[in-house]
C-alpha cells in the first residue's frame, strides 16, 4: 500500500486569512498595553518550551500515579505542587493537581466539603467570585449567601447570626482570600472563632485565594489564610501572579478529604480523583519554569513591586482628586467609577458605582501616569 | 520613583534544570513514535500561532457576547463553533463552546438535561467512559447503568425493561458515539423508539461522540448521532481526530435548553453560560487554524486514510494468527490483550482480556509493521 505522506489533509492557510491573523495579534498587542483592569500579569515568556507543544501532551488523572499514558509532565506537576505545599505550610499530608483555572479549584474544594458533608450548608460572602453561585448550582451543595463590609470582607456578624439559626447542621465556609472586586480578605481567625463560639464541631474551610494565595506569602504581615491556620482546601490562580497564556490553577487539600472521595469513587469503578479527565500539560511545565526561574526571592521581590505601583497609583488619583484606596496586602486598587470610554480602552472591571485597577507585575507607572491623564482628559472634556 | 525593569525577579533557569528539561523533551519524542493505543494525533503543527502565546489570552465567559476583557479569541472561537454547528446538522438554533476537554463536554450536557429534568434518571452503558459515573456523582444526577453489547453497544433489551420500570419519570439517555474501549456507537434509531414504544415524552438525548463526533461526519454510511437525529447535546473532542498539544473540546447544545441556565453577570460584563470561567484562548485558535488549513476535503480525507490503516492493521493482526477487529466506521482496533512489555513500549490501555490500538492520523503502517513484530517476537520468546 501507498506510503502515508507526513499532514495528509492540510494545506497551507489562505493569504487572505493568513493577513487577517497578523492583524488579529497586532491589535492583542495594543489592548495588551492598556491591560489595567484584571488580575493577569502580561509578565512572561514561555518561548523556550514552545517545542513541547510540538506533541498530543496530556496529564491525564491523578499526578501521583503513573499513566500508560507516556506524554505527560505529570513529574513537572508534581514539584509544583511540591512548591506550593511548603509554601502554604502543609503540616499534615495533602494532595493536589493542576486545574484548569479558579472554577475548578473551587469546584474541587467545594465537592470535597460536600462530600464529607452532604447536608453542610455553606456559607459564602456577597463579595464573593461570581462563578461560585453557578458552582454550587451545579454541584446542588445547600448554600446561604452572608452580606459583606463596604471594604469587601464578610461581614461577622452576620455571619454568626446566620451559622446560629443553622447550628444544627455542619457549616462549609467558603472564605475570600481577596475578593474580586475590593482584593479584600475574610478575617479566618474571626471565623474559627465563631464556629467555637456556636460550638460546632463539623465544618470545612475552603479558601478562594486565586490572587492573595501568590501575594499574601510574601509580604511581611500576612492574614492567616493557608495550612498553618488549618483550612482544609485551598485553590490558587496560575495565570494571575505568576502568568500563563492559558488559565490555570492549583487545587490543593488534605490528603484525608482526598481519600474519602477516592474511595467512593473506587466503588463506582474508577480512581479518578481530579475533576477534569484529560488535563492540561503544559500548563504545569509553565509554572514549574516560573517558580525555577523566579523563586521565592524573585515572587516576593515581585509582590512588593506591585504594592509599590499600588500606592503610586492610589498618590496619583489624589493629587486628581479622586479617592482611591486598597484593602491591606492588596493590589487591587479601588477607586469611584468613572467615564465609559475611559474604562473601555484600559479594560476596567465594574460593579455598581466603583471600578479597579489591578496592580499587576506588568503595570507600570507611566501606565498609571497615562490612564490617569486619560480620566483628567474627560473630566475637562465634561466640564467644557 | 525608579523605573521597572521587563521581567522584574526573573533569573534564567540553572544550567542543570535546562539540561533536565532538554533530555525530557527527547524521551517525549521517542515515546512520542510509540503512541499507537490513545484517541490523540500527533499530526498537527501550530508553531504560526506561537506568538499569541506571549499575551494573557482569556476566552471568559460565553463567546457570543463581547467581553470586556479585550486579549480573547471569541471572534475565532465562535468561527469553530459555526463549522460545527453546519457539520452537525443544526435544524434549530444551537449555542456552544469550546471546552478543557470532554469531561467539561460531558458534564455540560448531563448538567443541562438535570436542570431541565431534576428528577430523570440517566441511563447510560457500562462501556460508557470512567468520567461519567464522577460526573454524575459531582452533579447528583440519578442514573443507573445499562448493560453492553459485546461489541461494546448498549444492550436495547436491558435498556427497554430499564426504562420499563422507570416509566413515570423523565429519562436522559447518554449515548456513545464510539465508545473509549471497542469505538461502539449506540444506536440512537433503537434507542428512540424504546422511549416511544414506552410513551415516554420527557425525555433527553447527550451524546458523547469524543472520537466518532470528528469521524461520521465524513464517512459514506453514518450512523445518526447528530442534530439531525434530534440530539439535544453533544461534546466532541478537539485534541483527538483534529489534535492540539492541550486538550480541548467543543460543547454543543439547543439554544433553549442554554437559556434556561444562563444568567446575567456584570463583572465580566457577559454572561456566564460556561463551565469553566476564565477560559483556554489557545485552543480555540488551533481549532480555526486546523478547520482552515484541512477543511472538510481534509477531515474526509484524513479519516479514510485511517480507516484504511485500521484494515491494515486487522490484516497483518490475522497473518500473525491474531483475530482483531473492529465496530463498523471505527478506527479502534480490538484484539486479544498481550504480553505487558509490548503493551508498555506501545502505550496500549488495556480492559479485562481486550487491548486496542486506535490508527489516529500519525498511525503509519510502519509502525504497525513494528507493532506486530513486537508481538511475534515476544510470543516466539515465550514459546522458546
Amino acid at each position: 500500500m501507498k506510503t502515508t505522506s507526513l499532514h495528509i489533509g492540510t494545506r497551507p492557510l489562505k493569504q487572505k486569512q493568513q493577513k487577517r491573523l497578523d492583524a488579529f495579534l497586532q491589535q492583542l498587542r495594543v489592548d495588551a498595553d492598556h491591560f489595567l483592569g484584571y488580575p493577569c500579569t502580561r509578565e512572561f515568556d514561555y518561548s523556550p518550551l514552545y517545542p513541547f507543544l510540538s506533541m498530543p501532551l496530556n496529564n491525564v488523572g491523578d499526578p501521583f500515579i503513573e499513566s500508560r499514558y507516556h506524554l505527560n509532565t505529570h513529574e513537572y506537576e508534581r514539584e509544583v505542587i511540591d512548591f506550593f505545599t511548603e509554601l502554604l505550610h502543609a503540616k499534615e499530608e495533602t494532595w493536589g493537581y493542576i486545574t484548569n483555572g479558579g472554577t475548578e479549584g473551587n469546584m474541587y474544594g467545594i465537592y470535597l466539603a460536600r462530600e464529607i458533608y452532604p447536608d453542610a450548608l455553606l456559607y459564602y460572602s456577597e463579595a464573593t467570585h461570581y462563578s461560585v453561585p453557578k458552582i454550587l448550582r451545579m454541584l446542588h451543595a445547600r448554600n446561604i449567601m452572608v452580606k459583606s463590609q463596604s471594604n469587601g470582607e464578610i461581614d461577622y456578624q452576620d455571619l454568626a447570626e446566620t451559622i446560629r439559626i443553622h447550628r444544627d447542621i455542619p457549616a462549609i465556609i467558603f472564605a475570600n482570600i481577596g475578593t474580586t472586586m475590593t482584593g479584600a480578605v475574610d478575617n479566618l481567625d474571626k471565623i474559627k472563632l465563631i464556629i467555637k463560639d456556636l460550638a460546632i464541631t463539623q465544618f470545612y474551610i475552603h479558601c478562594d485565594a486565586a490572587l492573595g494565595g501568590m501575594i499574601l506569602p510574601f509580604v511581611d504581615k500576612s492574614q492567616p489564610f493557608d495550612f498553618s491556620a488549618d483550612v482544609d482546601s485551598i485553590s490558587i490562580s496560575g495565570h494571575k501572579m505568576i502568568g500563563s497564556p492559558i488559565p490555570c490553577g492549583l487545587a490543593l487539600a488534605k490528603k484525608t478529604h482526598v481519600d474519602r472521595i477516592s474511595r467512593s469513587v473506587e466503588y463506582i469503578g474508577t480512581l479518578d480523583t481530579t475533576v477534569t479527565g484529560s488535563r492540561n500539560a503544559i500548563t504545569p511545565l509553565f509554572l514549574w519554569y516560573a517558580i525555577h526561574s523566579k523563586g521565592k526571592t524573585g515572587f516576593k521581590e515581585i509582590c512588593q513591586h506591585c504594592i509599590t505601583i499600588a500606592d503610586y497609583a492610589i498618590k496619583r488619583f489624589a493629587d486628581c482628586g479622586i479617592k482611591a484606596w486598597r484593602n491591606p496586602n492588596s493590589i487591587t486598587v479601588v477607586f469611584p467609577r468613572q467615564k465609559e470610554a475611559v474604562l473601555a480602552k484600559w479594560q476596567i472591571a465594574t460593579q455598581n458605582e466603583l471600578a479597579h485597577i489591578i496592580t499587576m507585575p506588568h503595570v507600570k507607572t507611566s501606565h498609571i501616569d497615562r490612564f490617569i491623564n486619560d480620566i483628567s482628559q474627560a473630566k475637562k472634556k465634561e466640564a467644557a
